[in-house]
C-alpha cells in the first residue's frame, strides 16, 4: 500500500488518474491539487466522485505533497512540470511525469517544438520514458519516468515490431492518425466547442504535430538510425480514443515469408498483458479499447508494403492507465493490477 | 430587389443569415460586419462560402450601413442591439432585431432576467414582435421587429391554439424543452465544449430562463389574463433543433369533442405555410424541421389533459429563417422565398 | 466466491454484466450463453474482452447451467425468460431475471402490454421486485429476482419519497424521460440506424409505454392507492444514460417547510449507498452518472409543485449494475463490490 | 423546363435528390418510384418534405415512367440499375445512373467487385462517366451518364492535378478516407446502429474496396499507365462527408518549383464552379463542404512527396449534387442550377 498525490487533478488525465487510483487495491490518493482559485471538494468539480472521495483540491503546496506522498503523478500542462518535479526528486519522492517536459532527449528539438526552454536538464537524463514494452527493466528501476505521449503510444507500439526487426523501409513510414476531441484536454478554444467539432473531421498540424519528433526519437532508437515518419493527425468526433492507420513499405531483403506478419507481431507482443493482436483480416476499432488500457494492432501483408492499424484509448494507455502501469512495475505491483 | 446589411455576422444566426440571403432572389446583401479584431473577408471567417460571395467583414460603421441599406439585420448578442437599432431607426432604415432587447414589453421584466438596464424605451414601443403566425398584419407595416426568441417560438405556436380558444386550463402550463448546443451561440465556455457535451444531457436554468418572460408574456396576451408557465429546458448532444413536449390540462368547460384535439390544430394553422399538423398518433422529430423553417407540431387527448409536442430548427425558424419570413412580409414577398 | 452463468449474454445488459462479473472478486463466470447460430468464443463476439475472458459461448443448455452454477443471470428478452426461469429455480439455483416477465404482478396487465401470455404464474409470486432501496430486506432473502426496468428505475427512486410521505398530489404526476439509445437493445430497426438517431430527438411511446404499469404499480404501492401517471420517454442521440424530469404538484397538505425537500431526500436516502442527492439549486447531469450504479436526485421546491430529476445509467443501474448489487444483497457481499 | 423521374426515391442519395428537384428552377418531379411494398404518400415516408410535394411513391412502372420524363434519375441499388436502365434508353429518355452498374469499362473487375454478372454490355460502352471536372464535353452529348461513387469523386479530384501533370509517382499513392455513415445506405446491419457506431471508429475493406478499382481506372486514364493505389477507407461517427488524406511521393523529374503546388491546384481548377482550392498551410473540413456540392481540396509539399486533402459531401457531390450537376451540363441549364 503507497501513498500517493495527484498534481494536475483537474484536466482530463488527472480525472482518470482519481478513478483508476480509487480503485487500485494498492494506493491511498493522499493529496490532490491543481491550479484553482480557491480550494473546492474534489467532488464538486467532478460530482461523479461524489460518495467515493472526500479530498479537497487545492493549489499544489509541493514540500506538503512531498511530505505525505511516496509517489506523485504530474497531470500538468507542458512547461509546468519541470517547475515542480526537481523539488519531488530532490525530496527523495518518485515522479511520474505526464506532460511533454520530459521526453525529448533532445533540448534543441524540445525548444523547438514547445517554443520554451528547458529549465531542468539534470533530470531529463534520469527520466525513464515509460514505454513498459520497450523498457520495462528500466521502469523498475527508476524513479522518475516521463509518460509517453497518446500519439508516440499508439504509433511507437504499432510499428516496433517491424522497425526494431529491420523488416520496414524506415524511409516510408506514413502515420495517419486519428484521435478524439478529450485529446486537446479541457482547453477553451472556439475549435474544440461542441457545435464546432461536432459532425465535422479535419487534418491539423499536418506533419508539424509536436509528438512528431517523439515518435521520431524511439522509432530511430529502435532502428539505430534516423528516421523521420509522415505523421498527419485528425480530429475526430467522439470523446475518447486514437487509431492510427500505418503505412510501410518492406525493407529490400525484409526476409518475411509469406502470412508472416500477424504472428511476428503476436510473437513480439507475447508476454505482454496490454497489447493484444488481432487475427488475419481483421483489425481494431475503437469500441474495443475505449474505458481499458489495452493497445490493439491488425497488420495486413500487401506484398511490397503493410498495413499496420492500432488503436488505444488516448486516455488510459495514452496517459492515465500507461502512468499507473508505471507505477505498478516501478512498485512490483501486478501489472494490471487496477486496470482490468 | 432590396439591399440588405448583416450586423453580427458572425455568430450562427448570423451565418445562417448570410446562406439564407445569398440564395433568396430578392435581397443584395450590401455589408456584413460584427465585433472583429480586423477587417477580414467573410470566407475566411466562413470557408462553406468561398466562391459564393465575395464581402469583407468589418466593425460596423453604423453610417455607412444606413446609406447603403433597404434593411439591416442585427443578429447581436443582446444588449447591443439597443446601442445600434435607434441610429439605424432614425436614418429611416428598416430593421429586424434578432436580440432580446425589444421582445419584452415590461422594461422590468427585462432589466431583471437580461440584467442591463434598457436605454432605448422610445423603440420598445414600436417594435413589433415578429411572430408572423400571431402577428402578421402589424409586420406588414412594420418598420421595426423583434425578432422572437428559439424557445418562445415553438412554444407559443405549439400552445398557441389551446391558450387562445380557451381550452387550456392556464395555471397548469409545463414545457419540457430540449434545444441543440447552437442555441448557446459560439460561446466559450466549458460546459458547451465538445468532451463535456458530447454523450451528456442535463437540464439548466430551471424554471429560471430568460425565455420564460417572453413565453409567458405572448400567452397572457393570447389568454386576456396573466400565465406563468413552468419551463424547464435542457442541451441536447446535436447541433440544431428544439422539441418541446409540453403538458397541459383541459378547461374545465373546454367544450373539446373527442378526436377533436388535431382538427383544431389543423383549423387554426390552416393558412400558415410554415406550420405542419402531424396527424393522430404521429409526432415531430427533429430530422423532419432541421435545416428548415417549419414548426411541426403533433397532439394528443388524454381526457382531462392533452400533450403537445412542436419541433423547429433553433437557427432557421428560431432565429434567422423567421427573420427573413418577417422581412418578406415587410416587403410583399412571397412568405417563403429563400426559405424553401 | 459463488459460481455464476449469464444467459443471454450477447445482448447490452449481458455485456455489461460480463465486464461486472469479471471485476467482481466473489463472482467466478462459468458459461456464457446465448440465442446464436454455432459456438464462439466470447471474445469473437466482444473482442474488448480478449485477454480478460477464455469462455465459449452456446445455446443455452440448461441442465448443465444448473449444474454448474449458484445464480444465474437471465439477460433475456421478454417472454423468452420465463421459459428458462422455472427449470433453474426448480434446479433449486437462484436466479436473477433482468426482463420484464415478472415484474408486473397484475397477469392481465402483463399481457396487455407485452402482447403474450403469462405462462409463469407459480414463480411471479416468489419473484422479487429487485429494487434494494425500496425492497433490501425481501431481496436478502430471496430466490429470484425480478430486476426492474431502467425507465422504472430512475422514476420511482426520484419519486418514491414524496409519494411515500403523502406529499405529492398522486393523480398531478408528469415524468418526462430521455434516454440513450443502448436502451434499444442490439435492435436491428430503421429507426436506430446511426444515420437516423444521430443528429435526431424525438418522443415515442407518447404515454403508452410499457414500463407505465411498472412505475404506476410501484408507487401505488407506496402511496397506498393507485396511481396513474403521465408517461412520455424520448430518445437521446447518444449511448448510455436516461435523464427523467418530473413535475408533481404538492399535495394539499403536504406540509412540507420551505427549503425542506432537499432534506427530505437526504434524509430518505441517507444510508443508500446508490442514490445521491443534489445540493440545493444543483441538478443531475448524465456524465457524472453513465459507467457507474449510481442514481443521482436533485429537487427544486416550487411553490405548490415540485420539479424532480434525476438520471442513471440505464445499462447498470438500469439494468446489469443493479442486477449485480441484488446478487450482492443476496449473497451478503458488500453491496457495493464489483459496483465501485 | 424538364420533366424528371426518380427511381429509387427512398435510400438517402434519393432523397437528396428530391431535395435538390424541388428547390431546381428547371425541372418539375414527375414521378417518385421505389422498391416498396404499397403506394404511400412520398411525405409520409419523409415528413420533412411535407407541404413541399405531393406525389405518391410506388412501384416504379418503367413504361410509365418513360412516357412523362425526359430524364430519368436511378438511385437503385447496384445490380438493379442494369435492369432499368435500357428500357429508358430504349424509350429515348435520357438517364443518370447513380449506382456503380455502368461505372466500370472492364466486365471482369465489375463482376469481382460485385459478384454479378453485367447483364447490359450494350449500354455499357454508351455510359459516360459522370465527372464534369474531367469529362464536361461528353457529359453535354451523353444521353446516360454513371454518376460517380462518392470515394472515387473525391480521391480523383484530389489526385488529377498531379497525375495527369506527371508530378505524381503513381506507383506510391495512399489514400486514407474517411466517410459518414450515410455513406452505407439505409442498410440494416448492426455495424450501422447508432449505439455501435457513435463512438467509433475504424477501418473496413482494407484496400479490398469495391470503390478500388473505380479510382484506379480513371487515374490510370489520366496517367496514360496503370495504377494500383492502396484505399483504406474507414467510417467516422457522423452523418455526411468524406475526408481523404493522400499521400504521394513526387515523379523523380516532377519539375515541380517550390511552393507551386497550391498554385497548379488552382491553375487546373481555375474554371470549376465546385473545386475549391485552399490557401497554403490551410485544409479543408467536412463542416464547410457539408450539405454543399464543393470538393475542397488542400495540398502540402514535403519535399520529396506530397499531401493531399481533399474533402466532399458524400450524399452531394458524391452522389444527388453531381447528378444534378450533370443534368445542368446535359440540358446547358446553369452549372450550379438548383446547387447554390
Amino acid at each position: 500500500m503507497i501513498n500517493v498525490s495527484i498534481v494536475g487533478a483537474t484536466g482530463y488525465a488527472g480525472e482518470e488518474l482519481i478513478d483508476i487510483l480509487l480503485k487500485h487495491p494498492e494506493t491511498r490518493i493522499k493529496s490532490i491539487s491543481a491550479k484553482i482559485d480557491k480550494p473546492q471538494p474534489i467532488c464538486d468539480i467532478f460530482p461523479r466522485f461524489k460518495a467515493r472521495i472526500d479530498l479537497v483540491c487545492d493549489l499544489p503546496d509541493v514540500k506538503k505533497i512531498a511530505s505525505i506522498s511516496d509517489l506523485v503523478f504530474l497531470a500538468l500542462p507542458h512547461t509546468v512540470s519541470m517547475g515542480i518535479a526537481p523539488l519531488l526528486l530532490r525530496a527523495g519522492k518518485k515522479v511520474i511525469d505526464l506532460s511533454a517536459d520530459y521526453r525529448l532527449k533532445d533540448t534543441k528539438v524540445y525548444e523547438k517544438f514547445y517554443q520554451v526552454k528547458l529549465k531542468d536538464k539534470l533530470n531529463l537524463e534520469k527520466a525513464v520514458y515509460g514505454l513498459p514494452e520497450l523498457y520495462r527493466v528500466k521502469i523498475k528501476q527508476a524513479d522518475f519516468i516521463a509518460n509517453p505521449g497518446c500519439y508516440p503510444t499508439v504509433s511507437i507500439l504499432a510499428l516496433a515490431p517491424v522497425v526494431a526487426l529491420g523488416i520496414a523501409d524506415i524511409d516510408s513510414i506514413i502515420i495517419d492518425a486519428k484521435s478524439g476531441v478529450t485529446g486537446a484536454g479541457r482547453k477553451l478554444a472556439e475549435g474544440f466547442l461542441f457545435s464546432e467539432a461536432n459532425e465535422d473531421f479535419k487534418a491539423y498540424k499536418v506533419n508539424v504535430h509536436q509528438h512528431s519528433p517523439e515518435i521520431d526519437q524511439e522509432l530511430s532508437k529502435l532502428a539505430g538510425k534516423k528516421i523521420k515518419t509522415t505523421f498527419v493527425p485528425h480530429l475526430l468526433p467522439l470523446n475518447r480514443g486514437i487509431l492510427a492507420t500505418i503505412y510501410v513499405k518492406k525493407a529490400k531483403a525484409s526476409g518475411l515469408r509469406p502470412q508472416g506478419l500477424v504472428d511476428l507481431y503476436k510473437k513480439f507482443y507475447k508476454k505482454e498483458p496490454f497489447v493484444r493482436i488481432k487475427e488475419e483480416g481483421s483489425f481494431p476499432r475503437l469500441k474495443d479499447v475505449v474505458h481499458t488500457n489495452f493497445c490493439d494492432i491488425g497488420v495486413k501483408d500487401e506484398g511490397d508494403r503493410m498495413i499496420i492499424i492500432a488503436a488505444i484509448d488516448n486516455l488510459l494507455k495514452g496517459a492515465a492507465g500507461q502512468a499507473v502501469q508505471n507505477m505498478n512495475i516501478m512498485y512490483n505491483f501486478a501489472e494490471s493490477s487496477g486496470l482490468l
